[in-house]
């Protein structure tokens, strides 16, 4: 009963909007023989600012793409135990991942002429990996449970936490308050979180749900089941944006702590998980192409995007590869591991965001960083799906 | 990496919040052997500002809850044939059951001293059914498929067509420009939706479905599919409000129109509407509690909002029941199709805040309609499950 002057801010008018890109998204994967995220992103780009301008970064599309952001690494969680991610080797390959691109991200910023505070900034906002991206590309190609793909996801797991530590001490450097104290408190929240996480999953949450399944309210209500466990993922994704992490490792983390769990409605878990992660993880990808926008991009900025996409796209290769390579990982694989630690995806515009609003970087610089997320995001899918499939 | 202030308002804590009150709801459902949606609505009274204060009706909710009674009545509409509602024993259950509200809820209001205008609107707001309410209990209840489940959707489909009329010509009698023309306008649009509506979801929707489903696209991307027919389902929910319907009755003829389509992959957009629809109805169910506000209700207008909503009752069960007993119908089933047809559910609170932000109806009568609409909603389910199951 609205008046057609606010249809076009209708939630319905929005869904449809956004599910037609998602489609044309695919569309445009199937033509280009690419996955899905590519084509989805791609499609998100046609359609935001740079270019028809149709959808635009709006809170509606940012809470959704959150919740789809969720609700995918939940469902990646999902797919693994806690022992195949927590591994020396992972621990190693992440934090020469960490080293080297900050150190090359600053450098650069440095050679370009920047002041010391934006240097420290760029080269922290070429750290994390965003997860999301490269899981749901492993787990398209059905490489998320091979070796290569354990090491990527639990790396990037790892990652996650360093990079955050690396922002607090960053923001401390900038601010001339550095000290060991507050980087030790930041570094034991995470790790803190990711310990308790794991065994609260184990010991508390995979009980509940046990315990709740053989209930009557179980068996009269399956769904509940269903509801208990999005609820546990949006939790755990709380708790991990209350210690600092990003909230997608809290979702991981809860995924992981219910994957083991037997249940006799554990389908419907499962099932509906992954409906709820095609419908919003599709939104997701659509906001990060939507994020972007070519107009700030001037043609003097353009030379320092390139050459900063270039080093941020070879210090992780070098910083995730060699290290692989050097502790027994294959040549090919190594550097696969290092590709699929490629993307920034989200993780590098939320440090790009910090940046700008806390006057540590000017527009310009934001938009850069953003640049150079989106096209490490979306290089790695295009090289890894042609190139890793063919050959072995 | 959002700091402890705006935890609050993270999608990430809302999302845990609303499914913990859904699971609460489940669980009151099950203690009192009631339908979920009553626990649901239950749980979110508790929570809103009648009680605790925890949830308000804030945007996120308002959205998601829109978005759940869409994803409600599609799936609801899956499981229609449009020959099973389109019924002329339907048509004049819904005109007399939009008739005798009106007349009694006007009557009342005159016998309470309200203005005319204040009395047009009243009786206006006492006329339409929610299909919503009625057709998830009815499901849970397995009778969608009885021929007085049937009569009850069908009626509701074309109530919420009456209704619509009946609004047009409270807003232009109140305002004193009563005319046939405007009145025709607005039938012709609501007829004709429905009419092209279903011709293209057969003609064009069904084709459309049946042939992508054929593709290498939907082979590749099966997911592709759900994503079709969710984006049909709001865009047909679109199109309702565009004509001024509700958006939920477009939603309903775009799930009626893929209800007979057979597809390869037509599995994945069922199942998943079904998921879909068991996390954001339930934020519905808890929306529409959350709307209520004990405070705002006098002791002086209790006595009021008693009778409205006895009269509200008693005259969807004299308006309906007796056609439908007149037409055929047995006994005890034409009073479940009267007590069916009772709850009037967020179409009632939306007609409620026409009236009150058009200032035809102060604040008071708006609580007072928002009470009624609520214990209409809320007791039919409580009867149906014991009374009707209890019987046959």
């Amino acid at each position: 009963m609205s008046s057609e002057q606010t249809i076009l801010s209708s939630v319905e008018f929005q869904m449809s909007l956004l599910l037609f890109v998602a489609l044309a998204g695919y569309l445009i994967a199937y033509r280009i023989n690419q996955s899905a995220v590519v084509g989805i992103i791609l499609a998100g780009i046609v359609v935001g600012p740079s270019l028809l301008g149709l959808v635009t970064y709006t809170d509606f599309v940012s809470s959704l793409g959150h919740l789809g952001a969720t609700v995918l690494l939940f469902t990646i969680g999902l797919e693994f135990r806690i022992k195949d991610i927590s591994n020396i080797k992972y621990f190693i390959i992440a934090l020469v991942g960490i080293v080297v691109p900050w150190a090359g991200g600053f450098a650069l910023a440095g050679a370009f002429g920047f002041p010391y505070r934006t240097s420290v900034f760029i080269g922290t906002a070429l750290t994390a990996t965003s997860i999301a991206i490269t899981a749901n590309v492993l787990r398209e190609m059905g490489k998320l449970q091979t070796e290569t793909g354990r090491a990527i996801i639990g790396a990037a797991v790892i990652d996650d936490v360093l990079a955050l530590l690396a922002l607090t001490v960053a923001e401390e450097l900038v601010s001339g308050s550095l000290s060991p104290g507050l980087v030790l408190v930041a570094g034991g929240k995470a790790v803190g979180f990711l310990v308790v996480g794991a065994l609260a999953g184990w010991l508390v949450l995979g009980k509940a749900m046990t315990g709740m399944d053989r209930t009557r309210l179980a068996q009269r209500f399956p769904e509940s089941i269903f509801i208990f466990a999005m609820m546990a993922a949006f939790l755990y994704a709380m708790a991990a944006e209350l210690v600092g992490l990003s909230a997608i490792v809290g979702a991981f983390l809860a995924g992981v702590s219910l994957a083991g769990v037997k249940l006799r409605h554990g389908h419907v878990f499962k099932e509906g998980a992954e409906y709820l992660q095609i419908i919003f993880a599709s939104i997701f990808f659509i906001s990060l192409g939507v994020l972007l926008d070519f107009h700030v991009i001037t043609p003097d900025l353009l030379l320092f995007v390139a050459v900063l996409t270039v080093v941020a796209g070879l210090t992780k290769i070098v910083g995730c590869g060699l290290p692989a390579r050097l502790l027994g990982t294959g040549t090919k694989d190594s550097l696969v591991v290092g590709l699929g630690m490629m993307p920034r995806g989200e993780v590098a515009m939320i440090v790009a965001l910090i940046g700008l609003t806390q006057n540590l970087i000017p527009q310009s610089i934001y938009a850069a960083l953003v640049l150079m997320s989106l096209v490490t995001t979306i290089i790695p899918p295009l090289i890894l799906r042609n190139w890793w499939k063919g050959g072995k």
